[in-house]
């Protein structure tokens, strides 16, 4: 296992989110970080990310949503602002989707979908870091690596073709599987453990029938981001049957969490990946402080054998997970592994 | 003149809005109504709204909103939560509009489309307290007087067939117009001169040909509500050319202002409506906490003038206006016109 990291994430600080009715600070905090690399620090070799270049964020973003988070900061402090920006107007249902606004709060309610993802001053460094720690983790698994694991933050998995929100921009994760595909593995995988359903992955592979999404989260009738998750969605055109989503209950304990995870490994060996990306949130963590399911550290150990047994060569990208104190162990049970 | 208000819509209070970044206390508070009373008792008689019911609601909103809007707060204190209810996501682009997710939170994202716009225990009472006011001056029009005033708070015209936001839950300018067409006004105009387009009223009455419905009000390309009040929206089906908008730039004046109202009027005056609803925000008054353009009060009482001129029996409806010292002077300034 190779970790691939930048100190940049620390940049992405400071930010406030809008949570059931009160502004507070973000639970995707930079001490998260802090708690794996603590972790992961002298089992496995920690290593910087390659110089990556923006266009290569293109193969799964839109570039003017690029272009976009790339000045947004700089636009609103140009607007007299400063402090986090969190868009207060959305185009939601009976609002136009077809015309970004040319101002930028117009702009940002245009390209988020929600109130509690915070773009500061340094938020463009850490998310384009962590893309590039993606990269970087699945070129060395291209290269022959049999894993290697992208401590990413910001997270990814909310973020869609040109759709930030959930504390996330740029989509780590996709971007992974895309450049997997990009240096010849035919067919990818990506198997989403997040308690949240990673929307943003879905949404840009939604038509394809090369790489297969495969999701286990909490279901979106009560749990974030709500509007995309649920068991009904499973892809369109050449990407029909490729998109795989397990909504569980609030409260959810190993029992039924193995079970899905079975049936989404069953999926996805029938699939049969040439490499597996692994959107690795741990926040089913029971002492999680935003989620509801009640998986141990030891669950995590038991999760991380069950993937690394089918034996794919395997990126494992950093997401959520908010418990900070058990945040590195848990990373840690399910990293062991893979060796 | 005649003036409907109630009481109830103090029960609206107390709620906080995302403000640019920040979390603050509404600007859409209860002493804007005390200050307009102030204002406007002594000059004409004031009465409460006759008991309308809630089925009236259903005639501009689908009932399933309703329903939500009047049990809500229930539901959020149900899941042990307490303070003003604010979404944290929404079903902006990239995600599903075809679901209501069973959950309060979910439910909640899905019906509104910022978060500026609390729900407290007390708002569905002053909401469906203000539709009434509306729609009893609406009734006392359709009876012959030439015309009434209501004073409604929360306003109305951001929410749309089932979509809260901007301070509004109830649409109550799109209700009176409706309640005028349904006492037998074959031909109903609606003149929005708040500073934000009113986007729900053009949605509800978007591709109807017996309401007009003009807007005059700040670019959305920087204003909210961002998403809807662009000059290329006239409407659709029977209702091609029924929505005509004057979005203006940041900063406008009176001259500017002026030739937009008189464009609009000659548009009306081409409609030839039986009778006239106007959406009175007075948010374009130059003191405006989070308005741009530079009217003056005197302004204000030129605008009832041209609109008083055209001689239709008239509705007015309260709409926005921040400056609450000024509110009231303002209020008046318009309605003075009318006699």
């Amino acid at each position: 296992m190779i970790v691939v990291q930048s100190p940049l994430h620390a940049r992405h600080d400071g930010g406030m989110e809008l949570h059931r009715g009160a502004l507070v600070p973000s639970f995707e905090s930079p001490d998260r970080v802090d708690q794996i690399l603590r972790a992961v620090s002298g089992k496995w070799p920690c290593i910087e990310p390659r110089p990556h270049a923006e266009a290569e964020l293109h193969t799964v973003h839109d570039p003017a949503y690029v272009e976009f988070l790339r000045t947004a900061y700089t636009r609103w402090q140009a607007d007299g602002r400063d402090g986090s920006m969190l868009p207060s107007g959305f185009p939601a249902r009976s609002l136009r989707q077809d015309r970004v606004p040319d101002g930028i709060n117009g702009a940002m309610g245009y390209y988020a979908f929600d109130a509690g993802t915070p773009i500061v001053a340094g938020t463009w460094e850490a998310a384009f870091a962590a893309a590039r720690c993606a990269l970087t983790a699945a070129a060395l698994v291209s290269e022959g690596a049999r894993s290697a694991y992208a401590l990413c933050r910001p997270p990814g998995h909310h973020a869609a073709r040109s759709v930030y929100g959930g504390y996330c921009y740029l989509n780590n994760a996709a971007l992974a599987a895309q450049a997997l595909r990009d240096a010849g593995r035919a067919r990818v995988a990506i198997l989403d453990i997040d308690y949240h359903h990673g929307n943003g992955t879905q949404d840009i592979f939604w038509s394809r029938g090369d790489v297969h999404v495969t999701s286990i989260h909490g279901s979106p009738d009560t749990e974030y981001p709500y509007f995309l998750g649920y068991a009904d969605e499973t892809g369109v055109g050449e990407g029909a049957g490729c998109t795989r989503n397990f909504p569980l209950p609030r409260g959810t304990g190993w029992d039924t969490y193995a079970a899905a995870l079975e049936e989404g490994m069953a999926g996805l060996r029938a699939f049969a990946p040439d490499a597996l990306v692994v959107s690795l949130g741990v926040d089913a963590f029971e002492h999680d402080p935003i989620s509801s399911f009640r998986l141990s550290s030891a669950h995590f150990a038991d999760i991380g054998h069950r993937i690394a047994a089918a034996g794919w060569p395997t990126v494992l990208v950093q997401e959520g997970g908010y418990a900070v104190e058990d945040i590195g162990t848990n990373v840690v049970a399910v990293l062991s592994a893979f060796g």
